[in-house]
C-alpha cells in the first residue's frame, strides 16, 4: 500500500509548492517508495487533526502516522534501511539537521520576503483571509509591502545566504557528496517553492545553484521538473 | 613520531588563536594523536614554504604535508581510519563541508568585526604593520573602525547567524549528535579564535550556544580551557 501523503495544494489542486513536502517528495522518490498525495489547503486542519498537528508534509504510512518533514525523513531513513540512504548515517544525520536548520531559519525567511504576495494569487479561494491575516501579522505590515521591500532591498542579501551552498557545490556535485542526499533535497525543496508558486527569479541565471538546481529538477523521472507551476 | 602542526601564535608563544589551527587541534585530540606544535607568525612564510602556499595549518606527519584545515581533516579521517571519527562516513563528511563553508563565510566574516582590532594587540610586533595593510585593504577602512562599527552595529547579526547551530543543538548535545565530530570542532575552532584574542564577549552569557561551548572546552582534558587568552 502505498504511502499517503498529505500535499499543501494552491487553487489548482495540481499546484504543489509548500517547501517542506517538496522535500519529503523527493526523499520518498530517493528511497523508491511511492505515495499517494493528498491535496491539502492551509484551512483544512480537520482533515488532518489525526495526526496531531495541523500543518504538512503528514504521512501515513500503514499504520503509523508522522508529521514534520524532518521526523518524516528520520523516519523513512529508520523504517526503510535497505533503500538508498538519505542520510548517511548517525552522523550524517546529525550534520544534515544542520542544514535543515539553516534553510528554515536563513533561507525561508530570505525567500519569503520575495514571493509571500505571490502566493495569494496562486492558494485556493478559502484560504486568502487566512494567508494573508496569518502571514501580514508575523511581518507587521501588508504582504505587498514586505514583497515590494523584499524585491527592492533584499534580493542580494537573499543570494549572498546562499554563500555556503555555493562553496560546498565548487568542490562536490551534490550536497550530499558524489550523489544527492537529503541536504540536496532540503535546499531543492526550499527552492522548489519560490519556482513553483511566483515567476520571481530568485537566483541569477548564472549562479552555480542553478545549475545544481536543474540537475535536481531532472532527478527521479524528473519529478520536480513535472511540477506545475503558477 | 608526532605529527609536527605549524600553528599561529602571538607575541606571546603560547597564545594560539587561530580559528582554523584550533579546529585542526581539536581534531587531533579527537583522534588521539599525539601533535607538537610549532609557533608561527603571520610574516614566517619561508617557514612553511615547504608546504607549497603561505597559511597555517600546516601539518608534517612523517613524509606527508597537508595545509588547509579542512583538507587536513579529510587526511586525519582517511589515514586514522581505526581511530574515532571525525566525519562519519562519506555523507557525514559531504554535510560537514557544508558547516565549514558556512563557519568560513558567515561566522568568520562576522566575527572578524568584532574582534579585529584586538588582534593588533596580541601578535607578534614583526606582524603587526603587514596585519594592519592586508586587513585594512580587506576591509577598506581602518581596524580601529571596523572593530567600533562592528561592536556598535553588528553584535546582534553576528549572534542571529548562530541561529542555525543554537536550533539543532536544541534538540542533541552536539553538532555530530550523541557525540562530537569535526562539525563541533568547525564551531568551536571558530569561536576560539575571538575568545582567545580579546576579552570581547561575542555571544550573551545565556545564549545555549556558551553552555556547548563550555561542554567543548572541557572535551580531550580540557584542551580548549587551558588556552591562553590574550
Amino acid at each position: 500500500m502505498a504511502i499517503v501523503m498529505y500535499d499543501l495544494a494552491g487553487a489548482d489542486p495540481a499546484l504543489r509548492f509548500s517547501p517542506y513536502c517538496w522535500r519529503i517528495r523527493m526523499a520518498l522518490a530517493h528511497k523508491g517508495l511511492p505515495v499517494e498525495t493528498v491535496p491539502w489547503r492551509f484551512t483544512d486542519t480537520d482533515a488532518i487533526a489525526f495526526s496531531g498537528q495541523g500543518r504538512v508534509p503528514v504521512i501515513r504510512d500503514g499504520e503509523t502516522v508522522v508529521s514534520d518533514s524532518w521526523a518524516i525523513a528520520c523516519y523513512l531513513e529508520e523504517h526503510y534501511p535497505d533503500r538508498p540512504s538519505l542520510l548517511g548515517g548517525a552522523t550524517g544525520q546529525a550534520h544534515a539537521r544542520f542544514i535543515n536548520a539553516w534553510a528554515d531559519a536563513v533561507l525561508m525567511a530570505g525567500a519569503a520576503r520575495l514571493v509571500v504576495r505571490d502566493i495569494l494569487d496562486a492558494i485556493d479561494p478559502k484560504d486568502v483571509a487566512y494567508f494573508r491575516s496569518s502571514r501580514e501579522q508575523r511581518f507587521g505590515t501588508t504582504l505587498e509591502a514586505v514583497q515590494e521591500d523584499g524585491r527592492a532591498n533584499r534580493l542580494a542579501a537573499f543570494r549572498e545566504s546562499l554563500t555556503p551552498a555555493r562553496l560546498v557545490l565548487r568542490a562536490q556535485p551534490w550536497l550530499g557528496g558524489d550523489s544527492p542526499s537529503y541536504a540536496d533535497h532540503i535546499l531543492f525543496g526550499t527552492l522548489q517553492w519560490p519556482r513553483c508558486i511566483s515567476r520571481f527569479e530568485v537566483l541569477a541565471a548564472d549562479d552555480p545553484i542553478v545549475a545544481w538546481q536543474q540537475r535536481a529538477l531532472d532527478l527521479y523521472g524528473g519529478l520536480g521538473r513535472s511540477a506545475v507551476r503558477a
